[in-house]
């Protein structure tokens, strides 16, 4: 996507020993870029969320193991990062999934093979997220214009947290298919959940304005009374993963917004590339719930007066949070899950993967 | 309830022409009071929420009434101060029922008798709120004690936005039996919604670590994870407006509590005085929803570094913000409405209240 006339992806090589991403904690207030020299640079990146979404975290995943390879092409160095890595972040599988192929083709590797490898696969990954999204963005567009036929005004569209390309290596998930619908001429309005308590809100509304994308911010708690109100007429949101049989886990609030929208009888769409299916795991009830830094919520970033940015404190120290970052949306409250081979209800998403019945 | 060592209630009036309050926009951060000296100051307290919470809003109202007669006794400025005070809040029926309550008592008074009996009619409403809300607090109590036998472990509780003493004259409404329960030994532990935007739920955490009860502040998309891993027992919450039927309008993000709780099983109740019910209206999506300013989004205060309250902003001028205050929980999901009189299910509301036919 383009930030100004530069097309940026989220995430790019540097020669071969470095990797560029966008510096998303500083997001919306202030663009920069950042270079990570090696593989512990790319584990703080992710732990901290200066590169976030399922998607991104797994090919970063994938360069911090290259970065590692670089560093240490041992079996036991490839064990470790690979272990190192994958811990950073419990709930999104795509990082666990990258690591996972990584490792596959390298283990089998001579030592001095596996870093030019690494590289290679890595890039790899990284591309093929950006045709995966394309592809999920080419469904839903087809999905969004079916329905602005149907309602013959401006589609009212509600997404949850940042499913944008800040979130995967280009286009986006949930994102992907607004951008192509608008981009086709399909009238859409977009409202964005705030999505405390880290407020990627802020980048999707970045992202839609940066793409011209008409969208209005609300609180989290917002949603419900939209719908009741029939100001939206679908749902569409990312994840961090999808159990076999269609559940969603998603960032903390997902699961209320189903709710709402089921009660609304309002359907309830989830894009993911199908990395972020976890064929492994039928329950998604069983998927780790991460729970992060209470000062996510306890403090508050923004521009003071003098356009400085400033952190402050809004929850005394002596208060006690609890700040789980995501929660898991059951798969009967799903309509329809939208990946790069099309659009299924939970219970045929195994139908348009067959080659996963093999991992089960 | 006491602050410190001093007893306070939320508004008390001063002498015979001015009102003190507590001004609730600088809390938790500082406790300061405030003298209101006229009808317009007490006007300006409610639209600014330096007062807020439906029961107290009434009761300032009633007071803005005394002032104004104070000021100007005839009929044109008793209809004038009626319409003003009562068009400053629309969702909370408190505010239009003191009106109409100190109007009907006044308008049949010489001009002389007027402001005299607006002070005692305003002090009226106010000890009857002490009373209502003792009383609500007495049956919510026994409710709390009672599932306790039966989880036989700290009660969960799980409150949205402040109805607590600040929300009242005093002791609250849905806090008021947490209160009360925590008095009697119950022990409790209370989740506390942030409540975005304006994050009332720090008044509650705030009013509850003031009273020694244990608590937890999540952000509002929290509540649904939190039933779903079973750690809450029920929601309680206090409200607006609630309608013959027994809908219920409190503050945005509330219907979907009650949603999540009537998914996972979990008993929703609503804590509520008499005058918070509007015979008048049936059905609750009729009550007019509150929209409040984009700035309540977009910009937020905390305390700096060097111990300073400073505000910053979050959201960029050039993004809309839509920031309804309000949502209405539809009566099917409320298990039970407790009143100064005892606890019915919606449907039994009105045989609570006999003589809410002759209103209807």
């Amino acid at each position: 996507m383009n930030v100004g006339t530069t097309h940026y992806r989220s995430i790019w090589p540097i020669g071969d020993d470095a990797v560029g991403i966008i510096d998303q904690t500083r997001l919306p207030h202030a663009f920069a870029t950042q270079t990570l020299h090696g593989s512990a640079d790319v584990l703080a990146a992710i732990k901290t969320m200066t590169v976030r979404g399922a998607p991104l975290i797994g090919v970063a995943g994938a360069y911090g193991l290259a970065l590692a390879m670089r560093e240490d092409a041992s079996d036991a160095n490839l064990t470790m990062a690979h272990e190192r890595l994958g811990a950073a972040r419990p709930t999104a599988v795509n990082l666990r999934w990258a690591l996972d192929r990584m490792h596959a083709a390298l283990a089998p590797l001579p030592l001095a093979q596996r870093a030019p490898a690494a590289w290679l696969e890595a890039a790899r990954i990284a591309d093929e997220d950006v045709a995966l999204n394309e592809s999920i963005g080419r469904h839903a567009a087809d999905l969004l214009r079916a329905m602005h036929a149907d309602v013959k005004r401006t589609l009212q569209v509600l997404t949850h947290c940042n499913a944008g390309w800040l979130a995967t290596v280009d286009y986006g998930t949930a994102l992907s298919g607004i951008y192509q619908a608008h981009d086709a001429g399909v009238p859409l309005h977009v409202w964005v959940d705030e999505t405390r308590p880290r407020n990627q809100g802020l980048l999707t509304a970045w992202e839609l304005a940066a793409h011209g994308v008409p969208h209005t911010l609300i609180v989290d708690s917002a949603g419900g009374h939209m719908m009741q109100r029939g100001d939206v007429d679908l749902v569409l949101v990312g994840a961090d993963r999808v159990s076999a049989r269609g559940d969603v886990a998603n960032k903390i609030g997902t699961y209320m917004k189903a709710l709402a929208a089921r009660d609304n009888d309002l359907p309830f769409y989830v894009a993911v590339p199908s990395p972020t299916i976890d064929w492994l795991l039928r329950d998604g009830m069983n998927v780790p719930i991460e729970e992060r830094s209470v000062d996510e919520v306890s403090r508050f970033t923004g521009i003071a007066a003098d356009g400085a940015v400033a952190t402050l404190r809004v929850v005394d120290h002596g208060t006690a949070v609890a700040n789980p970052a995501f929660d898991i949306t059951p798969a009967r409250l799903v309509t329809g899950i939208i990946t790069e081979r099309g659009i299924a209800a939970p219970a045929d998403l195994a139908a348009l993967f067959p080659e996963s019945r093999r991992a089960t």
